[in-house]
């Protein structure tokens, strides 16, 4: 116990190492073969630990899958500081493309998508990562506001930036490039 | 089998009701426990029938589910003909906001989502969606051209019209109202 305990203070630990290999079998195997398709077990059998190493730690599958989701959103995408409001949308909208085409964005997003009909745990993890996201991009938008720009509101960055992209992934619609996601939010500044 | 064959032939005769409640057990199904919690055996009890009529019909649970999300879609939001490009488009997004937020359609949304990571029948399931939505916008996006006006391409009506939408509906954010329809709508038609 006070060993665990250790290990979780320190970075790079066997803790650390654990939540890794947990959070990699997770994307894995909704990769492979999509939500509600898999248990604690083979979680745990795919990064060679202890099922009661996943429970005692997340308590229960949804809970562990929320855990994935959330951390993937918040360390992925990072929220740019360009000293623009166009630079910065502009850096945002690239980040986002890249990384929702990158190894692991279309399952995490399915992910985010199918714990929505997973009952309470699931919409919360739903929500929790909705209000990520709005919070990252309020914080981005309010400091253009602060120099003086005239921002456009959280809801419309979701509707003309990331559903776009969000959609094209989900339903393989259309390319994703850089050129893209520069027009998309050529058009969203067009606007203000 | 010539009662059945001759049931097939009368609309609203014993086949066409097979198909009606096989479809809405499958999209209760769906939107009860999400895509991928349940067998053709539980789709047939719910319906009532014999799991041997679904599998003579259908062949196969992901070939079931395929033929709910695109007849779904193929009978939901009509295409509009009202004479004009603004008419059609504000029409048709008035269509899509009242079809997804019906009892059915978050549900048939996240099924042709879910539907991509279930192999290559599902992937089919997708792309068909996606095919039959294009070609509908895209018949209705030439008569505008045919009339001398100058209509966006699908993949605009795609990124700025059904996609906000979509995402508002999947992750349970911001309302989908008829004003917010016809929002989308000016704003897609200020760019031309």
């Amino acid at each position: 116990m006070e060993e665990e305990r250790q290990a979780a203070r320190r970075p790079g630990g066997r803790s650390a190492r654990v939540r890794a290999a947990v959070h990699q079998a997770v994307t894995d195997l909704v990769a492979e073969r999509g939500y509600g398709n898999f248990t604690v077990g083979e979680v745990a059998a795919r990064a060679g630990v202890a099922d009661t190493s996943v429970y005692r730690r997340w308590g229960n599958l949804e809970a562990l899958l929320m855990d994935v989701a959330i951390t993937w959103l918040t360390t992925q995408s990072p929220i740019p500081d360009t000293g623009s409001l166009d630079g910065d949308l502009r850096a945002y909208a690239a980040n986002v493309a890249r990384d929702v085409t990158g190894p692991d964005g279309p399952a995490v997003l399915r992910l985010v998508i199918a714990l929505s009909t997973a009952g309470p745990d699931g919409l919360r993890a739903r929500d929790a990562f909705l209000a990520e996201r709005s919070r990252q991009l309020q914080t981005m938008l309010d400091r253009a506001r602060d120099r003086g720009e005239d921002p456009p509101d959280v809801l419309d960055v979701l509707d003309h930036i990331l559903a776009p992209m969000y959609i094209r992934i989900l339903f393989g619609a259309g390319p994703l490039t850089p050129d893209y996601s520069g027009t998309l939010v050529d058009r969203l500044l067009s606007h203000k």
